[in-house]
C-alpha cells in the first residue's frame, strides 16, 4: 500500500467509513503485491526504488516467467528477465512483439510503450578479456534499459598496459565506470587509479586452479589500494549495472 | 607529470631546448612522486583522482607519518591518516597545530587552510549495532574530510525493524547511504529494499564462531537480494566513506 | 529389543528357562532391527523417537527402495522417502497403491491405514524466493506426513518487506516456523525478530558467485542477531520439517 | 508503536484530534525505541518476541552496560548481560543490588521484582566433555532467566557412551535437549538418535588442527544423520539456550 | 636396483671386471623400473613394501591399463586396478582369465597362479549408510587381494546404536577395523570407543550441504574424541583397506 | 558395568534378591564412571581399550587436573596428561612424588607400582625439522607410557634425502613407523615409500603464508601417493603414539 | 608505440610537421594494439617481452580464434593456442596449412617461415604420475615454440625414489626444470633438494577427496622445505613452460 | 657421503680393505650430516645446491642457533639466519665478530672470510607499498649473501602507476625482478607485463579483512594474466632472493 492509499485508508477512518480495529488489521501491509502463487511480485518496486522488479530466470520455467512478464507488463513496468537463453525470448516475444534478446547478455527486455527521455550519458563499461563479455554485456544492458547510453571498451587487461591507456580520454569522461575482470582482477584498481569518479569492480568466473570461479578477482578488488572501488558479487553484471544506472541518476528516483 | 607538463615538455622539443632524446627518457614518468625513501608520495593523486593519498597508518611508525604528513601538507594537500592511535595525533599535533584526532574513528586529519566550499548535504551512515559505530564513524569522518555533511544513524539493527523504519524520511531524503553491518549483515539488504540511491555496504568484524571475522556479513551483501547494493571490504569504513563522497559529487572532480 | 522385550527376557531369567549367560549374550542388542543385506532397518525407531526411520532416497536403486518400502509398510510404519523422482513413485505404487508423489517436494509418502488421529495445527512454512520453494516443499509434506496442517507463505524476501509484513497475523499465530531462504539468508532473521515462537531457518543453495551453494545463507542465519533462531544444513527442508513436527507436538512422543 | 499505541492514534484521526497527514508522517514508525545515543534499545522486543532484548557484552564499557541496565530496570524488564567479567558486574551490582554474576557462564542477570510465576520443567542441558561447560552453562543460566528449571548433565562424551546412556531417564523426561560438543561434535546426533523431543546442538571451539575453532563440530552437527537436529553457531550457548526456553512454552509469549 | 644387484655390482667391482667409474655411474640407481614410455612401473615395489604397485585407473585408458596389467602379470606380480568400470575389466580379461571385476568395489584384480598360503582372519569392515558401501567394499576387496579374510558390517550408523551394538562381539574380536561413514562421520569414534584394536576411519563423500563432499566425515574423524584412531583421505578406501592388510601381517613383509 | 558387574546382577535377578524391575533400571548403564562434578572419569576404558582415560591438559585448572589424577590413580591406572606446563607437574607432583614432567612433550605421567612387564620394541618416531620435536616427543613419550621402547630419528627432512636414507636400517626394522613432518609435510610419504610396516603420519602447524598451520601439511599426507599411510589431526603427537601402541600389541589388549 | 614509433612522433613534433596538441593526444598511448571487436591483440607484446601474446582457447568459438590467428600471423608472430581441441585445428589448419597440433598438450602451434635460430638446450620436465603427462606437455611444448629443447622424464614420483634418481644426470645437466605433480606435490621439492639449477613447480588438479582439484599440491609446494622452489597456479603448465623459456635466454629478450 | 668419498669407498672395495658386505651397509648414506642432536645438519647442501643449509629461525633458542652457526661456519660455510631478533645476533656476534644484522630483514649473515667473487649485477627487487618492506629487504639481503648486487624500487604501487613507470628503465636492465605486494597483489601482474625477464611475485601478508594474510595477493598472482610470473609463498621474501640468485647465475652452481 502506497502513500496515497494509506491517506485514503486514514480519511475512511476519519469519516468512520471504516472502524478503526478493520484500519488496524490493514494498515501494516504497507505495499502493492501481486500473488501468483509460485511468485508475489512487489509491484511498488518501481515507486520505491526507481526501477521495477527484476525477473531471476534460473529455476522458473518459460511459462512462469510467461506470467510473471504479462503482469509486470500489464501493470505498465519495464520489463528485465536476466540469465535466460533464447528459448524464453522464443516463449514471451510470441505474446509480446516488442520483447527483445540480448544475445550475449542472456537477457530478454521488455520496454514500456512511452518512453519519451532521452538516454542518459556518462557510463562506461569496460572488460580486461574476451572472456569476460558476457557479464560485461550484462551489465551494460541493465544500465541502457535503465535509461542510460553505455560505451563500451573490451579486451584491455592490465598485461598490456597501452591498450587501456589509449582510451583515457572516455575514461576520464565518464560519470561512473564499470570494470569486469576474472583471473587477477586488477583492471578495476588500475582504473580507479587513473580516474576520479565512482568505479564498480566486477569480478568475472574466468579462469582455473587455485582462486578460480572468480575467487582470486574477488579478493583482489576487495583488497584494492585504490580507494574508494566498490564491489559486487562474482560474475553479477547486472548487479554493477544497476548500481551504475542508480549512482548516474544522481540519487534522483527517476531519470528525467 | 601532468598534461600542463606533458604540454610544456612537447613545447621545448618544439623550440629545440630540449633534445628528443632527453625528452624521450622523461615522457614514460607521467606523474609528480615525492620520494621519502620509506615511502613514494603520489602528489599528482589529488589531480588526478580528486583528492590526495590518504596515509594508511598500520605498519609505520609515528616518526614516518609525521614526515609524510610534513611532506603533503607542504604540499598543500588536505592530509588523511587511518588507523592509528592517540600518540600518532600527539607527534602529528606538536608540529602541526590544527590536526584532529577523531576518537571513534582512529584517524588523524589536517586539513588545508583555504577551504571556503560549503559542505554537501546527501551522504547518510546506518549502522546496525553499537560494536559497528567505530567502522561507521571511519566511513563518517573520510566523507566529511572529503567535503561532506554526513548524518549519522546507529544501532538500528534488523532484529527490531521498527528502529529502521522510524528513521525512514532520512533514508529517503538520502543521496547515497553508506550501511554498515556485521554478524549476518541483513542492514544494507534491508535499506537498499527501501531507498532508491545508491547504497554501500560495509561488513564488520563483528561476530563469532562460523562466519566471524566478517565473513558472514561480507557473504551476506554480495549475496543480498536487493538490487544494486554494492560492497567494499569486511571494516573498511574509509573505503565506503570515500566511494560515498565521489558518487555524492556528482562525477566531478571538485565538489564545487 | 524394548522395554517389554526386556522385561520378557528378565521374566525367563528369573523362572530359569534361559541362563544368565544365555541373557547376557542377548542382552545388549537394545532394538529391533532387520537385515535387508544392503540395509539394516531399524524398525525401533518409530517407538524411540515418535516416528519411524525415513528412507534418503539419493544412491539407492528403486528396486533396493521398493524393498525397504515393503518391509516398513509391512511393519505397519508410515513411509517417508525423500529426494526421488517420479520413476520411483512408479515402481512403489504399483505394488502400494496408496503411495503418493510430491511433486515439488521430491517425495514419495505412504500413509499406514487406521489413522484416525487429527492434523495438528501451529507449523507455518514461509520462503523467501521462488526457487526456494522445492525444499520448502519438503519441509512442508514432511510436517504433513507426521501429522500435521502446514500453512505456506512463499516469495516474501527482504527485498520487499512489505509483501512479509502483509502476513504478520500468520506468522503470529504459529507455533513453530520454518523459514526458508537462499541468497544472503535474511528471511529467518527478519521473522524471528518480528514473532515469539520457535524459528528454524534453512538456507538453500539458491545464489551464485561467493558465498554460493548456500554458504552465504547459511553463515547468515548462524550469524543472525535474533536470537533464539536455530539452523539446519543447506536444502535440508526434510530435517526441518522434521524439527518443526517435533516441537510442535510439544516434547510428546504421540502426536494426541 | 504497539499495537495499543496505535490504536489510540487511530482513535484520536477519528476524533479529530490528530490531522490525516500527522498520522501519515507517525504511524511507520511501529514500535518503542530508548535511544541513548551509542544504542538504541528496543523496549518493544519482550511484547513483541516474550523476552526483552538482552545485552551482548564485548565492545561495550562497563559504564554503557551500565547505562543500559539502569534503563532496561527502569522499564520494568528482565535484564541479561552475556560474555563479561567480574568487572562489569561489580560496576552494575554498586548500583543493582540484585545484580548476579554467574561464574562460569561469564552473565550477568538482574530480575525484576514481581516474578510470582513457577519455573517450568523440561529442559536438559548436556556435554561432551569438561572444556564444553562454560557454553553449556550460558544455555542453562539464559534458559534460567526467561523462566526454567534445569537439568545438566556434563562430561558424557561419545567415547564412552555407557556415560550417557547412565543419564537415559532424564533424557527420555525431557521436552528439550540442548547438546554442546566440541571436537567431532557427535554427542547431539547420538542424542537425538535415543529421544524423541526437539534437541538443539551447540558445537563448541574446543579442540585443535584442522577443523578446530569448532568447525568440524558444527559440520558434523549439520551433516547429522538423525533427523530434526538443529543447530546454532559455534559457542552460541545463549542462542540454544533462548530456542530451548521458547521451545519450552510451547509457541506462547508468555509462560504461564 | 635390489639388494642382491648391488652386491653383484660390488663383486664385480672387487674382481675388477667393472671400474670404478662405472659403478658410480650406476650406484644410485637403487631399483627395477619397468618404462612404458607413458609410465615408469616400480616392479621393486613388492619387494620393498610387501605388495606391488597398485593400478589408479582414472585418466588411464583401457589400453594402456592393459599394457600395465601385462607387464606387471608377467613379472609374476599380483595386479590390483583401481576405480575402473565394466569396460575395462572386459579389456583385461579378453587376455587374462583370471581377471576379475568386482562390481560394488570398481576394481580388477588378477592373482598370481602360485598362492598357497591361508587367508589372514582380523580385518572387519563396518560402514555406516548403505550409500557408504562402495567405498567399504574397495577397502574390503583391497585387504582381501592382500591375503586377508575380511567381515563386513553394514548400514549401522549411530542415528541407532543398538544397531552397531548388536554386531559387538565381532568388533571385539577383531585385529583390526575399518569403519567408513560419511555424513558427520561419527562411527568410527564410537567404534574406537568400544574396542581395542586399531580402528582406521574412512569418511566418504556421502551427503550435501555444508561440510558435504565428505568434509565434515573428515574434520569429525581427526578430531575424534577417541584415543588412536587414524584416518585416511575422503573415500579413499583402497588406502584403508591397504592400511589394515599391512597392520594385520604384523608388521612382517610377508603375511605367513 | 562390565562384564562380571552384569553377570553378578543377573544372579541376583535368578535369585530373587533383585526385582526384575529394579534391575530393568539399572541394566543400561554398561560401566563404571567416576563423577566429580566437573568430570566424569570412565573408570572402565582400560578394561575396554587397553589404556586408562587420558587427561587433555588445556582448559582445566591445575586443581581439577590434582583432582583427576588423584581418581585415576587411586583406581590403580596409569595417568597420563597432555599439554601442560611446569606448574601442573609441581601441584601434581607436591601429592605424588612418582610423577615426572617430559618438558619437551609437556606432559604429566605417573605409573602404577606393579608394572613388571617389559617394554616392546617395534616404534619408531622420525620427525623433519628441529621445530617438529615436540609433536614428535608428544608421540614417543605417549608410547612409552603405553610400554614401549621407541626409537627416535630427529630433523631428517627432504630437503637432504641422504639423511633419512642414512637411518634406513631403522626404519626397515620398525613394526610401526610415527613420522611427523610440519611444511609441505612429505616425509611420511618418502618413509611410506621405502618400508614395508604401517606408517602414521602427523602433520605439524609448523610453517607460515598459505597452507599454514598444518594445512599443506596434513593435506599433502591425505593426498600422499604412498598406499597405506594414515594421519592423525594436525599436532596430534599423542593420538599417533596412541595408535602406534595399540598396532605395535598386535591387536591384543595387554601388551604382554 | 614502441621507443621507434615515439622516436619518429617526437622529430614529426621537432619538425612541426605534427602539432604539439595532436601529439598530446597520440602519445599516451604507448603501444600496437590490433582491434578485432571481440579481442584487442597486443600487437606490442613480443617486442616488450620477447614473445607474441598467447592465445588462450576456453570461451572463444573456432571462428574468433582463426580471426586472431589470421591477425597474429599477418603480424609476423609465432603463434600458440592453448587448450583447445582437434576441431579448433581442423579450422585453424584449414587456412594456415603449417598449423600443427599437439595432442596431449590441447594446443595449437603455428611458427613463421624465418626460423633461423637453433633451438636452445638445458630445460628438463619431469611429471610425478601418468595422469600428469597432459600438463606436463603443455609446459614442454611452451617451451619448445620458444626455442627449447627440452627433456622429458615422466612418471617419477616420491613413492619410489629409485625411479627419480636414475635420471639424476639429466636432472644435474639442467638449467632450468619444471617439475609437475599432484596428489601430495612432493616431487619439486624433492628435485629441488638434489638439484642446484632453478626449479618451478606445477601442481597438477591429479587427486580426490580433501585437498583434490590441485589444492595439497599447490599447498605443499609454496610450504616446500627446498629453498628456491618457485610455484605456478594448478594445472598451468604453460606458465611453467613460459617462465622456465624466460630463464632458460638468461634474461635476454631474444634466444640467439 | 659424496662424489669423492664414495670413489675412495669403491677403491676401498677394489683393494679388498673393505669387505663387500661393509660397503654395502655404508653406501646408501649419500651424503655429510653433521648431528646435533637437536638438528641434522645437511653439509652436503652447499655442494649439491650451491648454497650452504640455511637456519630458520623461529622455534630455536639463540643457544641452539649459536650452535648451528658455529657447526656451519667451521665448515667453512656462508651462515644465513632467518626471522631473528636482535637478541640472536647479540649471542652470534659474541663469539662471531664478523656477523651482521639486517634490521628490516631480521637476519643475521657470516660471511667467509676468502670471498674474493665480485658481486653478480642484475636482480631487481620491488615493493607496492611500505608495509612491504621488511619481505622486500628479506629478499634483497638473502640475495646479496649469494653473491649479487641488488638494485631497491619501494612503495610503487599500482594505484598510483606513474610512480612505476618512472623506474621503467631498471627494470627493463634487469636480469630478474623480485615483486613484492601485498593487498590486491596486482604489482608484479604489472611489472611482467612491461618486461621480458623472469619475474618472481611475493605477495606478502599486508592488508584486512577478507583476502588478508596474503591470500588475495597470493591467489592474484597465481592467476596473472602475464605470463611466466612465477610465485613463492605469503612473506617468503627469503625463497624468492634465494630463487633469483639461483636464476641470475645462470644454472651453475657456482656464481663465477
Amino acid at each position: 500500500m502506497d502513500r496515497e492509499g494509506t491517506r485514503r485508508l486514514l480519511r475512511q477512518v476519519r469519516s468512520g467509513k471504516l472502524s478503526v480495529d478493520d484500519a488496524l488489521d490493514r494498515l501494516p501491509r504497507g505495499g502493492v503485491a501481486a500473488d501468483l502463487g509460485f511468485a508475489t511480485l512487489d509491484l511498488h518496486r518501481a515507486e520505491r526504488r526507481g526501477f521495477p522488479e527484476v525477473v531471476y530466470g534460473p529455476g522458473k520455467t518459460s511459462d512462469q516467467i510467461l506470467k510473471i512478464v504479462d503482469r509486470l507488463h500489464r501493470a505498465g513496468q519495464t520489463v528485465l528477465v536476466t540469465r535466460v537463453g533464447r528459448d524464453v525470448h522464443e516463449t514471451v516475444s510470441a505474446r509480446h512483439r516488442g520483447a527483445e534478446y540480448h544475445e550475449l547478455a542472456h537477457m530478454v527486455t521488455l520496454r514500456t510503450r512511452s518512453r519519451g527521455a532521452r538516454a542518459r550519458r556518462g557510463i562506461v563499461v569496460i572488460s580486461a578479456g574476451t572472456s569476460d563479455i558476457p557479464i560485461a554485456e550484462e551489465a551494460a544492458v541493465t544500465a541502457e534499459i535503465m535509461g542510460n547510453l553505455v560505451e563500451r571498451i573490451y579486451d584491455v587487461g592490465v598485461a598490456g598496459l597501452h591498450r587501456l591507456i589509449a582510451h583515457r580520454k572516455i575514461l576520464l569522461g565518464a560519470r561512473v565506470i564499470v570494470a569486469v575482470a576474472g583471473m587477477e582482477g586488477a583492471l578495476p584498481s588500475v582504473v580507479a587509479g587513473l580516474t576520479a569518479c565512482p568505479v564498480i569492480g566486477v569480478p568475472t568466473s574466468v579462469g582455473y586452479g587455485a582462486g578460480s570461479g572468480g575467487q582470486a578477482a574477488l579478493l583482489g578488488m576487495l583488497n584494492s589500494c585504490a580507494s574508494g572501488l566498490t564491489v559486487v558479487n562474482i560474475d553479477n553484471g547486472f548487479g554493477a549495472g544497476y548500481a551504475a544506472a542508480v549512482i548516474n541518476r544522481g540519487g534522483r528516483k527517476k531519470g528525467n
